[in-house]
């Protein structure tokens, strides 16, 4: 993969999908949020080759999700905590599950997100911090940010321009 | 990868995973949902190889995220439009966008998710719809859901049982 074209890598999107974009690396910070810190926990939760394990335990550690911890001298082992970093990533597990669950899920909620002490299952929703405005993409999108450069503001603006409406608003009425 | 594992396809993220699981998935989907949707576009956001470009949109249409609707007879060309699944996978981008900017932004916020009206950028977070109180994990975990089988009762009962309380709010009682 071309990971360093330079569009790219100024969006922030392909940014953390630079340190979890591996399948794997999802399912162990899903695991390790749920408290699994353990090698052998995870590869009894996931399934997964030891040394296939083992390099996606260290790209985490190394991107700053995980932190590497010896709980025993003899031998030597390690166990993986969630940093603060990898903490933030819970909100990214709660909207993947909530999409399967609306989308992909025929048989019914297998899994969900609960409320630790009701033990209720969470509807959530993303809104504006101030306003509690829903965030949908019918009323937010993608734009360059304070720090773009002059690239990334041109891209931004000549995408706009080019797609005035949403396309889900007016789907049929962009290619007259 | 053994994407078959029983367990590991009962989770919702899992099978979110199956659909968008790949790096170029996501960016595609991003691309997508900001009105992107002729090939040529694509390859020119993304840099990436027309063979790996093609397969990436067929896996999408086939999960059901992209429609390929026909723009052009005479060469037939293809068009691919968010259908009401992908659209709904925009709070999943903007997660991935918010954390990003949060940590992996040394150079500033150069790109962000602004509101389509006023241009603001937004601050999101994510929060149980009814009460409005944030969804993070120190309240909220997995848990079974209401279809769940035995074998998924099971399993995240035993994973309440050994980890009580979250291990973000304390790290180090764990191991004694």
């Amino acid at each position: 993969m071309h990971r360093k074209s330079f569009e790219k890598m100024a969006c922030p999107i392909a940014r953390s999908l630079e340190r979890v974009g591996e399948w794997w690396s999802m399912l162990i910070m899903r695991d390790a949020l749920h408290g699994l810190a353990r090698f052998d926990e995870f590869q009894a939760s996931l399934g997964i080759a030891p040394n296939i394990l083992t390099r996606r335990l260290n790209s985490l550690v190394d991107a700053g999700l995980l932190e590497r911890r010896q709980y025993s001298d003899h031998p030597p082992r390690h166990e993986y905590v969630p940093t603060a970093c990898g903490r933030d990533f819970f909100p990214v597990l709660v909207t993947l599950l909530t999409w399967g669950n609306k989308h992909f899920a025929p048989d019914g909620q297998r899994v969900v997100i609960a409320n630790r002490n009701t033990g209720a299952a969470v509807d959530p929703v993303l809104v504006e911090r101030a306003t509690r405005v829903p965030v949908g993409e019918s009323n937010y999108a993608l734009a360059a940010g304070p720090d773009a450069n002059p690239r990334t503001r041109q891209r931004y603006a000549a995408m706009a321009e080019a797609r005035p409406s949403s396309h889900s608003t007016s789907p049929q009425s962009r290619n007259k």
